[in-house]
């Protein structure tokens, strides 16, 4: 049998929904040679690794560090640690990650009651007071940044909320953390995961997590082993804090890229990252306005980082896909759900909110649309976007 | 605050249990730009892995495929999908990592049962078959190469005793894959997990994992959910399978590094490979015995890739330790349990299963004897493993 040749994918511009490209200097990083996992030079990057997420998520939360895994994992982490059997739970669903905690839940025994909202919309504090008041949970669950609807939810008062009912709030911040404001102790979020491949620019295969003093000690009130042994913070944090017991390997260049990820984002400070996201993605919009090219997220609740297109009339879902893919190399989602053909899903996160990419983007969906015969004025999305710019 | 500086590791030479140094080529392949998770060509790239990881494990299952997370995680992917609340489990210990297999089971509610060798022996086919007919389990759990005591379990006859009871027979190779033979289907393994980080030369951070026909029956049968929804095969295996329906965003470049070892494995040759660790195993123990240091497993059982130590009178574990780790960037292991302080691992695996580190390792190893004052004969150690090399 023959082996297969040496890698050599194409050069791709990642538009969809994560991964997103990693940034070149992230990329150097994982080609470092590696460190025993107890060698105290890599002892030293980890610790310098979780000082880096505490800046990033906005925390004093000792027990920060990323979970070795991707972003599902970081999941799983929180839900498995949070609930035992019983334990009721509310999971607030706009989408797909909503529903995926369901699931993860119910499969940690929890008794999970849902509130829904339509694909696109987001949650009000009243409908959560509401059923906060009927259920008293042990944990709320809700997602910051819907990656299947470009969804953006408020945060704000969140936390207060759920205390008032003694219950532990969770949040899913894998798409939203390094592109839009993201303030854990600020929002009394009690347990937060996040992922590496979205605004982060980094590979996936991690995912950051942080539990508040109010989640480590529900952690150690358990009365039940936590179900996964990989994922049981009891032992992980002996680990990742002062022990330095080993648990398991950790994926060691996965660590060295994080490291280098967060790096650049604390070299350009959160908030100027967060108005670049903002800045691009007003372009972008300006520009698809200008091809005649709505978003379905509804208004006001736009992420800055995912933005969910309506596909215009004439225009096919995967025709379209594979134009831009073929010709140049760039990859952007289709939808989930009842958007499926319906919604395109364009991700501008971290190192790719630039206006190259913004320009680059609108130039190409317009020959795509062009050759499927998709009326429109030439060159007016570029235009747009560039009067945006200068604005 | 201020921001960590660039990324610098010192030079390493890994000689513990675990993670060996990675192949320069498969760190080059972590540097590799991404590809999106559902791209044509990153679809091709994860066939080109199975089918290499298939050849590796010798076996035809189509149920093979790297898990998104370290060895453990495969260890805990095995057990969660084969074993359901109430289920009989075997397991074998004769170190840790059997240990461990049954905080995983009792997690996943298993009924389990121990049977028990002394730390750096093995087990022997009566003892199996005798609890196998008490017992009756639904699954045996056995380790093929015992990390913590360098003990090298034989396997053949296994399967076929396992299935005359109706056992699945569940195997870890994490530290065996790549440096002694393992043949999956020769043997009759149900159930195997492996990790990246030992004989292959990898980074760590993916844990291959292949299930038989009958595992995967035994799976479609279960009534209850895998308490996993991460390491559930049933959705996992959608991805990895023609649908290649979407579960979670896997690793890219860990995957491209996997890819890039399986193919240095099958470029060398299996048999070449497992010959490679045996010679090199040879002149080290030749080594060794000149120094005046004896190794702890049972003779006729100890694996060319872990080497368990018995630390010779009037040295320091340590101070050993760190006089290997300063002067020359080695890393060797301490020992676990009631070998601690009494042993070291010295791992020679993969890539690091080579002259040039045999040699040098003994001649670092007798100047950290030589300043604790360690009687020797000088240059005893390289001379006796050039002769062997020799012969």
């Amino acid at each position: 049998m023959s082996i297969p040749g040496q890698l050599d994918p194409s050069p791709r511009l990642l538009l969809g929904p994560g991964p997103s490209d990693a940034h070149p200097r992230v990329l150097a990083a994982m080609a470092t040679p590696l460190l025993g996992h107890l060698d105290p030079q890599f002892l030293a990057i980890m610790g310098e690794t979780q000082d880096m997420l505490r800046r990033v998520f906005r925390t004093k939360n000792t027990l920060t560090f990323p979970v070795s895994g991707t972003g599902m994992a970081g999941m799983e982490t929180c839900v498995v640690n949070l609930i035992e059997p019983g334990d009721r739970m509310v999971v607030c669903i706009n989408g797909v990650f909503g529903q995926r905690m369901t699931d993860v839940a119910q499969r940690a025994g929890a008794a999970v009651t849902t509130i829904e909202r339509p694909m696109g919309e987001v949650f009000d504090l009243n409908q959560v007071r509401d059923v906060l008041s009927k259920v008293r949970p042990k944990v709320l669950g809700i997602v910051h940044a819907e990656t299947s609807t470009g969804a953006w939810q408020p945060i704000e008062g969140l936390g207060a909320l759920c205390h008032e009912w003694d219950t532990l709030l969770l949040l899913d911040t894998v798409t939203s953390l390094g592109g839009v404001p993201v303030a854990i102790d600020e929002w009394g979020v009690d347990a937060v995961y996040s992922g590496t491949q979205k605004c982060l620019s980094c590979p996936p295969g991690l995912a950051p997590v942080s539990f508040s003093p109010r989640a480590v000690e529900a952690i150690n009130r358990r009365k039940a082993k936590v179900q996964s042994w990989y994922l049981d913070m009891g032992m992980v944090q002996r680990y990742w804090g002062e022990e330095r017991f080993y648990h398991h390997t950790a994926p060691i260049s996965m660590i060295y890229a994080l490291r280098e990820a967060l790096r650049l984002v604390l070299e350009e400070g959160l908030e100027t990252r967060w108005a670049r996201h903002q800045c691009n993605h007003r372009a972008l919009k300006a520009g698809l306005s200008a091809l005649g090219v709505g978003l379905a997220t509804v208004e006001d609740h736009q992420l800055p980082q995912l933005n969910a297109l309506r596909i215009p009339a004439g225009a096919d879902d995967a025709k379209t896909r594979k134009h831009l893919l073929d010709e140049f190399g760039i990859e952007i989602g289709g939808a989930l759900g009842d958007w499926k053909r319906k919604v395109w899903r364009v991700g501008l996160m971290g190192h790719n909110s630039r206006p190259n990419v913004v320009l680059l983007f609108l130039a190409a969906l317009e020959q795509a649309l062009l050759v499927q015969g998709v009326k429109q004025t030439p060159g007016a999305g570029v235009a747009a976007a560039n009067r945006a710019y200068v604005a």
